[in-house]
């Protein structure tokens, strides 16, 4: 293979020297740092939901900003139910409770992909929403790099990718700090601003800088009321997670991973809240330019380190938000692959035990949906909740499922339970799928219908494969009769070693030779007494001068003779030593491999001579 | 091949059945044809070199214009001059006179190959240039197709190579009408133009239309004189058309190619002068948007019938002579590509007989070239003359060495006379390459001496392999140890199969399986005692999960063992109905094909079993 080399040198340097399987175990985490590790993807929304509700209700005017107050209080009874409802999830599914692995056992086969569908949609705009929010951290801090933002998205989906590859997602620590610097700067940012609110010490906002989105003002409709809300419920994306993880908890696992769930809940609701109503106290109107937390840290703490600092802790725990999603996609790819509906690569575990072909399709998709929507959270924000309710309200239809069938001890109120959270989400997909349908929602939809009648042809692809090589009644093939041709069109050393090769696998091997010019046949039957070693050669003239028509004839006359009946076919050929010498050699090979390819019981093999210079 | 049937299909639509070998036979031409076929690429010129001289003369200013007389007489001498010297070429050359045999016949294969390179260019630039300037007789005529001219011209390439693919280039009658109603134009414009100035009919011309390319007026200098000099000087190319052309003539071929050189150059100096004195008398200014012929007709038949019929015939012969270069470039390239000096790919006849991939790489050049430059004739004449002058030049030299080395009876005057003309064409290249240099004949002189090295290093390429191929001093290969491996990963009736047709070839048959799982090593080893045909199962432990790394290093082993020692590695491997499913397998076979391409002594054997559906 040419650059083989230096291509397996930039793997190593990029990715790190192969482990060997018995090093894969999963690390198990304490509850301080598993709550780092979970919280990530959730706590990250923190950085952009308030502002999203902002942003849908400016277009009513500013004096519509105050209902983000009451939304935000929905959402948070919300997030309070999902919570309480996943808590039970995790006592039945201690082997970690993924949405897909819950519905499919549940509610069945078509459920369980919808759900797999939506998850697979959902982390892919995990890392598109979350760089994106990130890169807009960076950016509202500097705004010179503003007009870089989609190449600085680009760049850091690679570098998490990448990060993966060599993998490091288990790695707990690398989490720890960044998602409680994180929770630290938000407390610090609600408490001082809540203190500075009483005081009167801060007042209306960044009026400076012009509204976006909506130059005239529109009606304050239920409908838009809506929207703000379906936009604010990005709030709960990510608190999956936890649920998904069990397994990497220490013991006591569903003790331990009930109690991080909680406590992230009310981290999450916390800091929600208290940015939200922050920002609708000091009136801070939604600018393209500048994140409202951007906003909100600059008027609460006046510039300085304080500011950057909530800058910087958004940006990072953003990109861990991403990197959740890079070991959450493998994984689920895989537990799918395994059951039959993604390609088998998905399950290759790569050189550092990675999944390594989920990480890449991951990669280049949020990579491509991030330029297509320019680096803009905003754009893609629509997009992002359909998924993630989607499977909250297959999951948690699931668990009531369940308890009908199982009818443990408490059953009823557990199914209430379960059937609350499942009413609460199923009907905040309704809403946000409805509220969000023209501005993006819809490809969604499109896409998960699409991605079922993918994964459903899939599975029948790889059944009908395991039904036609099974050999579950077989006996065996019937004798086989054998006849090896070399293909020869002069005669030179590298066609003598062929002839010697061919005569090793049949003692009958014959030569063919395609007549194109008599004057040359003639020439080579004379070469072919002294250095034909004996084989055969046997000459079929082409008056249309072409090389396959009658060596196909040919053939196929030998294959009508038996029944069972094998051509092989040896082709000389010779490797030049560099790369531009093949553009002078006809590529008889090449044609006479794809002509044969399609067809049955012939078989061709390349003995390659290899020219030294 | 998928999509194999389709792309048969448009091929025959475009370029016709395949026509047996048998029919390969040259097309006798008698002289009125023969003046047809082999006029065209030179009098086709008469449409555009009169106004290349006047589009330089224009620099120093209208009155400039006047010394188009003169220069247009300067060139007719050397018309005549190049014609007495091509007679004698054809006398010694009887079997065809191309200036590449002839060049490298006398003075060696250096001038040879500079000849060849040079007229490949040139021919390249034939079909740019006359396609450009047809397309401008058609855009002079029907202006509003001027902003097409691309378009335009690069579909009448793809014409004529279609054309050309189907065979067409043989049929002298094709040629005949266009050439004659071309020259009875021309005549009748000529004669009615010189009437109608004696009779004071027609004054100064379109003074309507501004002029081009110099809004300021420069000096008269010697140097723009040469410059006007030099573009005229296309009014050349395409003359040694009849000398490469003598096999193709009725007997007795010399006498008759000879009368058809000679009445092709009088018909040419009549055309070309006439031309070139009409526009002067008429005072014709040059212009981006029309044609100095259109101009010229317009003022001769004052619009109506006869002018859309002088624009018609230029059309016609302009594309005729892109199609002469058709003939030439594919016919010169199949001798350097006999001679080791281009791909042999060249000496391969189509389906028609032609030789297609010269046909191909002069369209697909010319189309380029044409859209590098928009289709201006204008821009791509200082190109145009260098590599014919220079064929031109060592031809005639070539005969010169010749009457001194064979030195016939009258030797000496024809020595003087070829003498003369290569020192004329030499002048002439020398004032062409001077002049141009900076407008873009450097390009050519770079391409010349790119070409130059190009030919040499496949020559060499060629050599070198002949000489490893080659079969004298060979004693016959060693006797030859050989091992067939069949890799397994897994045991179905594909595989079984493939265990097969491994016994087929050789009784010690083995399987060799990459453990990446031992549990399924487990569960293969059980299935293998019954369906594995008795051939032995050796298992490799992988603890990297590269499946490549054990097979090489087990092959490695293998063929350390004894001196000639061949390894056929069987690949059993599934070939899927449609062409994405191969997208849902694990591409194994590719990956160990890859691996092994450039290992000596490994054959890589495919055994595909063909799925249903």
């Amino acid at each position: 293979m040419i650059g083989h080399v230096p291509v397996n040198q930039l793997k190593r340097l990029l990715v790190g020297t192969p482990l060997p399987t018995a090093q894969s175990r999963h690390e198990r985490l304490g509850k301080t740092t598993a709550l780092a590790v979970f919280a990530s993807d959730n706590l990250s929304s923190v950085a952009y939901a308030t502002e999203e509700i902002l942003r849908v209700l400016i277009l009513a005017g500013a004096a519509a900003l105050s209902l983000s107050m009451p939304i935000g209080f929905a959402i948070a009874i919300v997030i309070a139910v999902v919570i309480s409802s996943y808590r039970q999830t995790i006592g039945e599914y201690p082997q970690g409770a993924s949405d897909y692995l819950v519905a499919k056992d549940n509610l069945g086969t078509f459920a369980g992909l919808t759900a797999g569908g939506a998850l697979l949609i959902d982390y892919t705009l995990t890392v598109a929403v979350s760089v994106s929010a990130g890169v807009a951290a960076i950016t509202s801090a500097a705004p010179v790099l503003y007009p870089y933002r989609v190449g600085l998205c680009v760049f850091a989906i690679g570098m998490v990718a990448v990060g993966n590859l060599r993998g490091l997602r288990e790695s707990g620590r690398l989490f720890a700090l960044p998602s409680y610097l994180f929770i630290a700067g938000f407390v610090v940012m609600i408490v001082i601003g809540f203190g500075r609110y009483m005081l009167g010490g801060v007042g209306g906002a960044s009026a400076a800088g012009p509204t976006t989105g909506a130059p005239l003002e529109g009606p304050l409709t239920a409908f838009l009321v809506l929207r703000a809300f379906a936009s604010g419920a990005v709030a709960l994306t990510g608190i999956e997670a936890v649920a998904d993880g069990v397994p990497a908890f220490k013991p006591p696992e569903v003790r331990n991973a009930r109690a991080v769930l909680v406590m992230l809940g009310t981290i999450m609701m916390t800091l929600f809240l208290g940015t939200t109503v922050l920002a609708s106290l000091f009136s801070i109107v939604p600018r393209d330019e500048e994140t409202v937390v951007s906003q909100l840290a600059w008027l609460v703490f006046g510039g300085g380190p304080l500011y950057y600092y909530v800058q910087a802790a958004s940006m990072l725990i953003l990109v861990l938000a991403a990197n959740t999603a890079f070991a959450d996609f493998p994984r689920l790819a895989f537990f799918m692959a395994r059951d039959g509906y993604l390609p088998r690569q998905f399950g290759n575990r790569g050189d550092r035990l990675v999944f390594s072909n989920g990480v890449l399709i991951l990669a280049v998709t949020a990579a491509i949906l991030t330029w297509l929507f320019e680096g803009s959270t905003h754009a893609l924000i629509p997009l992002y909740a359909v998924g993630v309710f989607t499977s909250f309200t297959l999951s948690q239809s699931s668990m009531v499922r369940r308890w009908f069938t199982t009818r443990p001890e408490g059953w009823w109120w557990r199914a209430t339970l379960n059937g609350t959270g499942a009413a609460t989400t199923g009907l905040v997909l309704i809403v946000v799928a409805a509220a969000k349908f023209l501005d993006g929602a819809w490809i969604v939809v499109v896409l998960l219908a699409g991605l079922i009648v993918v994964f459903l042809a899939i599975r029948s692809h790889y059944d009908e494969v395991a039904h036609q090589l099974s050999l579950e009644g077989y006996d065996g093939p019937p004798p086989m009769q054998h006849t090896v041709l070399v293909l020869v069109g002069d005669l030179h050393r590298g066609v003598v070693e062929a002839l010697q090769y061919a005569k090793t696998l049949s003692p009958d091997a014959k030569a063919v030779y395609v007549e194109l010019d008599p004057e040359r046949t003639h020439r080579l039957e004379e070469r072919w007494v002294k250095f034909g070693l004996g084989v055969p050669l046997i000459v079929l003239t082409s008056p249309y001068r072409s090389l396959l028509g009658p060596l196909l004839e040919y053939i196929d006359k030998l294959l009508t003779r038996d029944g069972n009946h094998v051509v092989t076919i040896v082709l000389p050929e010779f490797i030049p030593a560099r790369w531009w010498q093949h553009l002078l050699h006809n590529q008889t090979a090449l044609l006479v491999k794809g002509a044969m390819l399609f067809r049955k019981n012939v078989i061709v093999t390349d003995v390659p001579y290899h020219l030294r210079h």
